[in-house]
């Protein structure tokens, strides 16, 4: 185990970690708040960490994929446990794992929170929640190999292990290209619905913070209400850029040049139907309790956008819709948005590979002296991949029911335990019953909260990178 | 496909359902009731549809492992479909989507029902439910090729799609010696409780129902509360047997033969642990109901063992336990049996298999180059099977989610979906809320009951078979 070169990355993470902690400074500068000291305080830490650890040079850079999940796993825990600082020192939350479930929440894009009201919370305090989201969103580590010296094939290694999604396309050969072009979409994307909020008539403010949240698929918002609040306008200008950023970013570039049956994917189609069938079946469900058909499919379609790309703004308390509404709100929980999006859940390009793989294991039932391979939008799916969805089905599985009998012991009901743990391994945010979009996840116990913890971490990673670092046998010689 | 052998062995089935048909009639006979012409008729029905069937020779015996699936889903519909006839005729259950449930229910031991009250039906009908739970306990098709000519390793085919859990192990090298050894054992621990029950001061004809109904893990009962108003003794009787008819039965062989190292095996170790502490944890949270420990401990007991076992008895209304019971019962309704047993539920040993192929699958991830197979109890575990269950999974989890949706449109809260679902797919009976073990299922609408039929046959018969038989590539010459 290349020890030194983990602590080294960490080392980096910590000094960027620092320059991200530049937002919030200038926005308490700005506004003149008193926070601008904790904010200052905690990014002196961070770089002060950061370049100490840095000055002790590895011996040598060579990184085996072992290395490459532990510093994912690692980083993003680092990330969170220093990103918690300021909501626990600025007495903003006085429980540090309080503090550290909104930090990882911010960064894993999941969402949820445990204030109950956060609208008289300081500026400052509010942008590095949302900010939180859009540095977590893309991937953090993918931006930092972009800067740091690592030879040729290294961090490939890392962004595998930290990328949204089956497999990696790669858009153009070299890896740190691709990767500033997908920021560039992203940063662009960001900018558009910034200006769209603005033109709705938005304050430039709660714009950006909107902006950011959306563009990491995260849900923290500005308002007690979330998105209730605000204009038709504004809530369906939310509901295009949630869906815009559920989609596949490749998609964006192939648009770019005009390529567009590389574009709409099978992946991108299958998408935007589950989210029209679902908007219409639940915009009837619930016609009865508002008062226009229209009002209705806002409301149905800015949810269907805000859970299947797992961001996680509400509008209206869906936990009160009736059971049907509520039943495909929870389906959409899990199926998520497009690989190689900034969205969680399970993602629809796994479930295509599952159908297809299923279908295949059929016909290998029936005649098992056939041999056939998956085929997507005419790829080839290799049995590699095939194989490693099936065990991440079945990890994600065992995860999921391990931490929904340990958050029992809380004693609440099953809908809220199924839900809490649906909402954070998945990345969505709001749940059901004590975990809705009215509540807060404020009422689990602290233990409880470790868990859900780790299943935003492990969801966000796409589980692998933090089994790994938990599994004993990564640690033996 | 050879459609005239599939005819010519569903034929010879509906002869045996003739034959079994013979219980209930002898019991209309000496109870003098009027259902007694009802069960002639179905009989003579089914015997000479059967034997017209089968008087027109197949040209060819020979059975390909998709013929081996589709009898096997076939038999196990038409099965239902006579079986429901009784039901139907005697006009106990005015509809037939009602009766085919109930039936299905039976066969496939699930133990749900659709009567609101038992206690006043035909004693000829409520042994026709009771034994159908024995019938489809050991599985009939295994029992039907015992007799019937077939040519060497073709029944081979047909034992493995109905046999429950991932490997069907042969005990000795014959097949057939094999079957009739594991049907004497199920005979032998049958009688074994008839007599216990009736040492502990059950009537004759509420043993003999009991005594059946827990072998084949089925969990029709003769009185509207279950096992609820029966003596401690008779209760801790059926804890006990609960828990024999959900072990391998290979595991009697082995005792029988002073074998025990192979006797109790990490599954049966497993199993009898996960027994010991969920009664423990259960014991615990419900005492505060129950005037003594004992009592906690006798009803949580029972309610492990019933739910694991998948039989579905009942002592207690376990719907209106505190939360933390509820969990620990839903999660048991997916662990099950053991593999073997009459048992269902995703079973013990491909948890076993699962965590373990998990364990490999983080190694292989972290060395990629180190290639190990999984062991269990000191045997290999053949890469096949690995994926065959990974596949099972994943097969699992997409049937229990289209069932859940298309369930959800009867409108019903979540809590009854996902637990009617699981309560059927695993065959266990009663689920929480509307499903719980004080309702019955006659509450969800027709659509909803053809999809829980549908769920129950999947499970027995452990998804391929019903999945291929819909398989439109299936039917493709």
């Amino acid at each position: 185990m290349n020890y030194r070169m983990i602590g080294n990355i960490l080392g980096w993470l910590l000094i960027f970690e620092s320059m991200f902690l530049a937002v919030p400074l200038v926005t308490a500068a700005i506004c003149w708040e008193a926070e601008f000291w904790v904010f200052l305080g905690t990014a002196a830490f961070c770089l002060a960490a950061g370049v100490l650890i840095t000055r002790r040079k590895p011996v040598s850079t060579t990184l085996y994929s072992r290395e490459g999940f532990i510093i994912v796993a690692l980083s993003w825990i680092v990330l969170s446990l220093f990103g918690a600082l300021p909501y626990f020192m600025s007495g903003a939350i006085p429980s540090y794992v309080d503090a550290l479930f909104e930090a990882a929440s911010g960064f894993t894009t999941m969402g949820a929170t445990v204030f109950p009201e956060v609208e008289q919370l300081p500026r400052s305090i509010l942008i590095w929640r949302s900010f939180t989201h859009w540095v977590g969103g893309m991937g953090v580590l993918v931006f930092i190999m972009a800067f740091i010296p690592l030879s040729g094939g290294q961090n490939m290694h890392i962004m595998k292990a930290e990328s949204p999604g089956p497999s990696v396309g790669k858009l153009v050969p070299h890896v740190r290209t691709t990767a500033l072009l997908l920021y560039s979409i992203y940063l662009g994307l960001t900018l558009a619905e910034f200006i769209v909020l603005m033109i709705c008539g938005m304050d430039p403010f709660e714009a950006l913070n909107t902006a950011v949240s959306t563009a990491g698929t995260g849900g923290f918002g500005v308002r007690n209400d979330s998105m209730g609040g605000y204009s038709p306008a504004i809530q369906i200008a939310v509901t295009v850029f949630m869906i815009l950023f559920g989609i596949n970013f490749n998609s964006y570039f192939f648009i770019g040049k005009l390529r567009f049956r590389e574009a709409f994917t099978t992946e991108v189609v299958a998408f935007l139907l589950v989210i029209i069938g679902s908007t219409a079946v639940i915009a009837i469900n619930i016609n009865s309790i508002y008062s226009n058909m229209g009002e209705s499919v806002r409301h149905s379609a800015f949810t269907v956008a805000s859970i299947i790309s797992t961001t996680g703004f509400s509008t209206e308390d869906f936990n009160l819709w009736p059971e049907l509404s509520r039943s495909i709100i929870v389906m959409l929980m899990f199926i998520g948005s497009c690989a190689g999006s900034t969205g969680g859940g399970i993602k629809i390009s796994r479930f295509l590979i599952l159908f297809k793989g299923v279908k295949k294991e059929l016909d290998v039932q029936i005649h098992p002296h056939r041999v056939k391979k998956i085929k997507i939008d005419g790829h080839m799916i290799e049995h590699e991949v095939v194989r490693s969805v099936n065990v991440y089905m079945v990890c994600y599985v065992l995860v999921f029911a391990v931490s929904m009998l340990l958050l029992s012991f809380d004693n609440y009901d099953l809908i809220t335990n199924f839900t809490a743990v649906a909402a954070a391994i998945n990345n969505v945010g709001p749940g059901l019953e004590l975990a809705g979009p009215a509540s807060n996840y404020s009422v689990f116990s602290e233990p409880s909260k470790v868990i859900l913890i780790f299943d935003m971490l492990a969801g966000r990673l796409e589980l692998f990178p933090m089994l790994i670092l938990f599994s004993p046998n990564t640690w033996k010689k």
